[in-house]
């Protein structure tokens, strides 16, 4: 069974120590999803609001949050960034936007972090310029679902749709 | 029908004008939760890792964040907030932990943004420091649970249990 | 003749103090131009690169930037900014594209140097996203055109056309 | 015709994937001029102000700024930033200081977008510096002038006097 | 006898509620002294090396980092600050810079961890700029030495010479 | 005798331009110690308050801290820290806790500061947690115990017991 790396036996926070580790090209992939009540769902899609603004304050919002992990994470390490996407989609059927984030490194350990930072954060300002509608939008479903590079390789938790 | 404070009729950004708005005290209240597989909830709720410096960690992340919320979000403005509190509790039955999180301020506008960043950094951050044991963890339902202050006054959204 | 406020009588770096100034509503607006070598200019100003993003990315970046005004000037004190705008207009005749950023607060000194940062970054953001195309923009005409509030009352420095 | 590499086709925010490019030398200086009103350009280049405080608080407050440029410019990648320098030069007959700004790293990436940030926030703090005695004072010509480094290599668009 | 203000009776955490304390003048002054091994103080005092920059670099640092407070110590609140003063003192006899930092705000709370982290980083900054000469430079007695403000009013710890 | 590589021969600030130094492992260590007036030191070191979340909050205030190094030290370089470290150790025959703080990475140059910062900022935290119980709490002997990697090579200031 696996075990916590970043907790000693003692239960002591642990910072990994990465120094011996190879600088690998690293991919990681994150979603997820704002859930709107139905009600207002209709405003949210509407081709009346113009969408330019509004998601790509959402994308550099995420952009420039995946670059402070390291602030906003106490063990994570700091890192060379080389790439971070960010994209939304409308999906009716759940009242919702679902956000993918993606960033990329070559460095000593992975990005999961950050492409979570992204994909929340993003999220969040979604939530942020929706909230005035109504108080009860949700984000939901906040989780990795792809990661590649370094001594554990690939691996496809969700296909990427 | 409401509409969006922040954006324009023509949808461009708009960061909305609080010069007016009388300071008052205002609390906002998030909750979340992360959903462990099921198969590694026991490492996370046995008494052999002394939680201690676990959750210790992802509370002290999830004030400093809440601290970063208007350098996160983009329409936010600064507020002087007044006190940041983050509550954990394990929840078996959904192989979760629920967190809380709650920020106060005297200020011309509220807190609700401030609350969900903490709740949403304190749970990433038990998420990092779970991740070595699964990559299948998630972090679900981000959510506004109450708020008060301001003109809109008190609103119960979720019994705080 | 005035003096230098940040500076003692002999030369060393001096904060002002504050501490007696009264809460007033405060308003600053600056404004500076990028200008785009002659033929590269048809393609800033072209249809067919939609322009929401382009725009809204340097907008989100100035208002970020106002916020972190105290991190970057030193002399500069914390202030609770309560609005931040930024315009972009073209002005093909000077093959240009001219900000302006407002900021407002009510606090016990101006956001002069808010304004100024908002607009700065602002075109400092729309040069790197034009960069590639040349080498040869330039920033220029950084400065005050309007202040408000506070002892030294209202001063139109130029007509906000 | 060159492209813009920070917008896809269909004019949404592109981040440019450097993964792929080779760590070499790089290096960027920029320029830019701080233009006074005529009387008060006696009291700025006056020996009876040390300027020792002054330009050094300028100097501390470029160097910083030029670290912190991925977190003002959104699409900008983190870097390793391995020598920054500022220098100032009074030219009397345009009632100017003028700023220099460079920056070097041994990366994937330029750091053009570094030296313009420096030299923008020197020449900003000399602003706020000054700003007690004259409103109107201007901030103009900021440009690079020197870039080498990475496949586009050296690049002199301005001698550097 | 006095209690832990940030730890509740469990030992968990816990940030101060300063919601309904008044806004008042409030300072607080903090000393240290950097303290050189005998053989290099001859260089540090020496009059070849002029002191503006080297102590301006120092005094930049402590203001931008008192700035910082609530980013660095997890249970500061974030507080207007009104004024920021650092001062540098040669005590020859102990081969030592004495540091001395003031802060002052008008706020709910006190400024004395603003007033040692200003002290601190300043210290600091002077051990960075003469590492190069000893490694064995130390810095010693960060200390409170005043305060004032609030409802424990005036408390002179040390006479300020 | 050494110089300062901090300052030009005209006493100017200087970065060291550190793009020809071998990227290579890199150690330091440095110590520090909160002394407490004797009598409060019984309720610092009593079994009645749990000390886990109460130095977890100061062990991570010091790791976050040692990220923002760049930030707060003018003349730092950004590095790749690959780990952080920072342990506590009551002596009671002092009236203290001793903070050590060691910091690694694969850089062009030390982590001195990193560890210092680290080490200081821990303490500094631990005094804030502390200072409701008595304002005569000191930090003192902040120092640098340990320096490896780069072309100076091992250097041993103080056995770590």
């Amino acid at each position: 069974m696996s075990q916590f790396s970043h907790l000693t036996e003692k239960g002591e926070l642990h910072m990994v120590d990465v120094s011996e580790k190879l600088d690998t090209e690293r991919v990681a992939i994150a979603k997820a999803e704002v859930i709107f009540p139905e009600e207002i769902y209709p405003q949210i899609i509407s081709q009346d609001i113009p969408k330019g603004d509004f998601l790509a304050c959402a994308k550099v919002a995420g952009i420039l949050a995946a670059k402070k992990t390291p602030e906003l994470i106490p063990l994570c390490h700091p890192l060379p960034i080389t790439k971070i996407d960010i994209e939304f989609k409308f999906i009716p059927e759940k009242f919702a936007i679902e956000v993918t984030g993606k960033v990329k490194t070559v460095a000593k350990t992975g990005v999961e972090m950050e492409a979570l930072i992204a994909t929340s954060i993003a999220a969040l300002t979604i939530y942020d310029m929706c909230k005035s509608l109504h108080k009860g939008i949700k984000i939901t479903d906040i989780r990795l679902i792809y990661k590649s590079g370094g001594k554990s390789g690939e691996l496809i938790l969700e296909e990427k749709v």
